[in-house]
């Protein structure tokens, strides 16, 4: 079988690999297709060499098929269609022990931290797998992971029916935020630079503003009554989003942090007392947040085809790394992996 | 009577003053004592005279008995003994309508906005009083708008018996959000740099670090196994408090912003991602948060007497400002207003 490398220095080679043979409490799946994420795009770029150890295969957004069961594990077998939920907390550190395990102190990020999912076979632990239903197609499996993260920002940030919800940025985390926003029963607008991403958004039945052009705070007055925005997700990432998301909540709103900022931005604290802001991170999920998002893509009500822009094979990875750093008119790309 | 006036340019000038006939729905005061309070010192020093009306009457800390009651006032008589909430919100904008009228986005503050209670008599609307028991004295009632400061705080913070608490800053309101988080049964560590400061809320029965030369982080790791803090109440109003405060809560742990902040300082936003931090504004005070503070004061736990450093006249307040600004010998200082 065939494996990606990551090799450093924005390489990466495919070669053949040795299937690992899984131990206990381990599955090898026969990894159907993998997610490039922003993350994978991060590596790729040397910004994470210090974590990663090369050679380093990455990915961790993906759905296969139980290919073999290791010893003692009970509940799975060799055929079972599946996702990943990609950590391996300690179970002992004090986050592990207050309940929080998926922001574990010591966790490993699967794809990160230990081999990743851009291989034909992948073995990982029993404890990490989510079922899928016949009715999603395992390309569609491969969305579960992002779906999962904007589950877990929608739920953190209380999203509930009838609140007015903007979320800043409109890349594919930022669209699902707002796609599972909305579903949840909010009115929800997003705010995007880019003009593909912007036209893509609206084809997914999002209402989206060009935040170069428009004047996002006497928007949302407007559309509030003068009230401001209940929930403001921040996904931009940058130092013009940071400064945006303090004037949008009305008195005791709410902003939630998806982005993650390599820099410390310059925060309005002011606007925090003034209103009695709230603000929240939140990153990866639970498994609650899993099977939420499973049963959603399962519903149908989620445009998944129309997030998947592109499809490459695994040796061309590279390719769609580029086509991603390029920011032009790519959203979700997909590797085939077997 | 005699007033105490904000002239601008560093200037008070006390002067005779006509005492104001009480309309419908307001009493008149006869005043007491008035604590200065930081917006105070910050209006002394030119920095609100966008917002005040010189010449103008300032001071909001106080306890008085009422003189005279104006028509239509059935709760109060002449006599009673009380301090007032000074917020006149106008009960009609989005943060009225949903609840949060003490951040009213119209907010008349009474003795920022209108004039304040450093002069002999004032007259002020009846809805902002409440009563104060006989065990208090007329100087502890002038402390009790900072301890509902405080105690606003510690509520909105959902302080919690054996939570681990820091405070960011020792002076007047950090002192008071110790001492009521550690009522609440909190285990409080103060973290100070003003020597005096230091000395003076370890009197109070605080444990107090020199932020200057300990270690916080590491010294809030150790005592809490490698947890971190349960909440951080940023009080400081400094960049460095700002960049200090994400360094010490646990997973899930909140922050507190109690400060004003002038300036917008950088914050470690990747800090709330990776340990799903929470931070919250608050602002002034509810009216449970008035009666909380009453009785915590009358239950006699909190060293009130130590807090008031000094005691002067009227006349004497622009020594009074002088005294603070010089950040030395001094926490709380009231004024006799009659």
């Amino acid at each position: 079988m065939k494996a990606a490398y990551y090799e450093g220095n924005e390489t990466i080679r495919v070669d053949e690999c040795r299937p690992v043979q899984p131990a206990a409490g381990e599955v090898r799946i026969r990894v159907s297709h993998c997610g490039i994420c922003g993350t994978d795009l991060h590596i790729f770029h040397g910004k994470m060499d210090h974590r990663v150890r090369m050679p380093a295969v990455i990915g961790h957004e993906m759905a296969g098929v139980i290919e073999t069961v290791g010893p003692g594990v009970e509940s799975w077998r060799a055929g079972d269609r599946v996702t990943v939920r990609p950590l391996d907390p300690c179970n002992d550190c004090p986050a592990c022990r207050a309940g929080h395990a998926h922001i574990c102190q010591n966790l490993k990020f699967i794809g990160i931290d230990t081999p990743g999912a851009m291989q034909g076979l992948w073995t990982v632990p029993a404890h990490t797998l989510h079922r899928l239903p016949d009715s999603l197609s395992l390309a569609q499996g491969a969305l579960i992971e992002p779906i999962a993260v904007a589950c877990h920002d929608v739920r953190l940030g209380e999203v509930k029916p009838g609140e007015y919800v903007v979320v800043q940025g409109g890349g594919p985390i930022g669209a699902l935020v707002a796609l599972v926003a909305q579903d949840a029963g909010a009115r929800v607008v997003v705010s995007e630079v880019n003009p593909f991403r912007i036209k893509l958004a609206r084809e997914l039945g999002l209402d989206v503003v060009d935040a170069a052009s428009v004047d996002l705070p006497a928007l949302v007055e407007e559309q509030t009554a003068g009230a401001g925005a209940d929930i403001v997700f921040e996904v931009s990432g940058s130092a013009a989003g940071a400064e945006m998301m303090t004037k949008l909540p009305r008195t005791r709103g709410r902003i939630v942090v998806v982005a993650i900022f390599g820099e410390a931005p310059r925060i309005d604290l002011f606007r925090f007392f003034w209103r009695e802001l709230r603000l929240l991170g939140a990153r990866v999920y639970e498994p609650q947040d899993f099977d939420a998002a499973i049963a959603l893509a399962a519903s149908g009500k989620l445009p998944l085809d129309r997030i998947v822009t592109n499809t490459c094979r695994l040796d061309e990875l590279e390719w769609g790394m580029r086509q991603l750093e390029k920011g032009g008119e790519v959203m979700k790309v997909l590797v085939e992996c077997s």
